[in-house]
């Protein structure tokens, strides 16, 4: 197997994007969780730093392009999502835009669509933030299966919330579908792109997707908590109405007047004053995607998790694991999840053996591979270590 | 008043402060919008993106206390505000923590008390978003002037929100008379503390405030766009019901379960995931407060406050500019407000000559006063700058 991953890796297009991160020895599978630092961020944070805050200080706002950043970046975003530039904006956390957009969504929805369908296996944030916007908008909430979504919308259902990749399984969603169905239903479609964006394509124009949230810290490398994304489809920008209409989404924030006017724009998706720093690590950690397709990406992430999957299956003792994660390439994200007796302890021995992913209770192994610079080589030392870990004489 | 300047800066008690921060020959008085660079913050954020990020990568959550820094540094800033430790937290904007804490108060007041009273000079945003939070909550919000409020609050007042400082004048809101007259009524108080967070001793506890916000970019020069902070008096924790439910404000963010549970203590003010670049930015910054009493702090803002004020008097043409600045002590920040023709204009060629302020519309010039790194050797320069700016033959 190491053999077929040299061969593998020779030919693998993907192989120089590799240099634009810092990476070490550690077979670190756990990019759905924490991106590696691209090799663009220490330097332009150091001069972001030093000489836009140290020197320029206050008129950076406007000389460093500070005040319009959430836009710019959006729309350095927005070619990897499918998105035609003015929808994307860069801001505040994924909770807080899932807030904004499910709210907004209820709102253009109308009165008389009083339900918000929500994704059974959703990421917990999503259902706790839509349990606060169904409250506060007077709706009900029903959790349904993601597949049953297309089956379930009908004509009281104002938006559905749900998840592109399942977080711990892996299990990549039926976008098209779906959002094909809520149309028909005449109910509009909110997406989390967390595990998706970066990993793979994701079409929203294409598709028709009305609204879009997703973090950038995972497959975009953006930087721990680095701000998250939101999308509205240009034809709802006009009417979009925020529950956190904060003064820079306001049409014009320094004339400072009392009167919320939102801007014409995407902009009106913003709330406050945007962590710079934060946000200009993220586009500088962008730049490792220029020359890139996210075609090529996609192709290397299936032939990534195939090829750990088979390694798995060839080296870890019988019945040790049981992949959670569909076979199906359509049905499969970038990470391949292993049900494991002791998950916890497991990812702790694999941890100290160098190989780096992470677990999910109650008995989950989650491996994340990031196709810009997860060689073939490190996902078959990365099996070779669980079959060392999880071998019937293994020392714990 | 070059010779008194000079008496003053050497019997400063802060002198050295001066020392902490990056600085240039530019007279700076934007601190009240943009606080400068410390000089513990470059090395500092250099180590979190090369080794906290770079190295330890996901490990960093829990090894290098990711996880905890938004309470971590809550508790850093409490002093600073008359906080004892557990009531504050950092993280998100200012105008998301303000509807996080407008919709909880107004909860935590009940269904009977149905108005909440909005300071009328607010600055913009806390009025967009009470705006948002009386909607959704199916209440009335009711603006008067901040000196009214006392007067105004009644068994129907759920919360009030007022400026401690007015941004646009200066003026220093009577806090203590105010919270004081609210929680007779029966009424909750929730404090804007952006302009007077760092610039004055604000003694939260002391009078009983029920809840704060504040940025950290101002007087505690935490970072363009630094997360913003919100406390939460200690008897309302048990209680806060969050309309921003996100899963890191959660007893058990990595239990992943679908029902939110509420943290047990002011971490159930958090949301999403934290913006670890600009938070670990903040605490950095924050080493400038070290041995440093907010008293003298406040001794050195009047004093160099009443300092330009007298300078401005004597050399400025008369009638050119009318300070809105309040001139009694009790009733100023940290900033001197004036009002002149053309106030854009004026400043534009103040900051050409190397004095830097702002202003705000329609006529307000706004000259803010850091006491931890603006002189009196400054002050009397950006006075005579002024003078020459506003003389009658000035080249235009």
């Amino acid at each position: 197997m190491r053999a077929r991953a040299a061969e593998l890796d020779a030919a693998d297009p993907l192989r120089s994007a590799r240099d634009r991160f810092v990476l070490d020895d550690t077979v670190y599978l756990d990019g759905n969780s924490l991106g590696a630092l691209p090799r663009s961020v220490p330097g332009r944070i150091a001069d972001v730093v030093a000489e836009e805050w140290g020197r320029r200080r206050i008129r950076s706002w406007t000389e460093s392009g500070w005040d319009t950043a959430p836009e710019r970046i959006g729309d350095r975003l927005a070619p990897l999502l499918g998105a035609a530039p003015g929808q994307v904006v860069v801001g505040d956390s994924t909770s807080v835009n899932l807030f904004k957009l499910l709210v907004g969504a209820v709102r253009l929805a109308g009165d008389e669509r009083d339900e918000i369908l929500l994704d059974a296996d959703t990421f917990p944030t999503d259902g706790y933030l839509a349990e606060s916007a169904a409250r506060l908008t007077g709706r009900r909430l029903r959790a349904v299966p993601a597949a049953l979504i297309p089956a379930e919308a009908g004509p009281r259902t104002a938006v559905a919330l749900v998840n592109h990749v399942d977080y711990r399984t892996g299990e990549l969603r039926d976008l098209p579908g779906t959002t094909a169905a809520l149309r028909a239903a005449g109910a509009l479609s909110l997406w989390d792109l967390c595990h998706s964006a970066g990993a793979l394509p994701v079409e929203l124009d294409r598709h028709g997707v009305d609204f879009a949230v997703g973090c950038t810290y995972k497959y975009l490398n953006g930087g721990p908590g680095a701000p998250a994304f939101c999308y509205l489809a240009a034809a709802h920008l006009p009417r979009f109405d925020s529950p956190l209409p904060g003064w820079w989404g306001h049409r014009e924030p320094f004339a400072m007047t009392g009167d919320y006017a939102p801007h014409a724009t995407v902009r009106r998706a913003r709330v406050g004053t945007p962590d710079v720093l934060s946000m200009l690590a993220l586009e500088a950690a962008l730049e490792v995607w220029d020359g890139v397709e996210i075609g090529t990406v996609r192709a290397k992430s299936l032939a990534l998790t195939d090829f750990f999957l088979e390694c798995v299956a060839t080296l870890v003792p019988a019945g040790a694991v049981e992949s959670l994660t569909p076979v199906e390439h359509a049905g499969r994200g970038s990470q391949v999840a292993l049900r494991c007796a002791g998950a916890e302890g497991v990812m702790d021995r694999l941890v100290a053996r160098g190989v780096v992913g992470d677990h999910r209770p109650p008995d989950v192994l989650r491996f994340g591979f990031t196709p810009l610079y997860t060689s073939f080589a490190e996902t078959v030392r990365a099996a070779v270590t669980l079959a060392e870990v999880l071998a019937p004489d293994a020392d714990r």
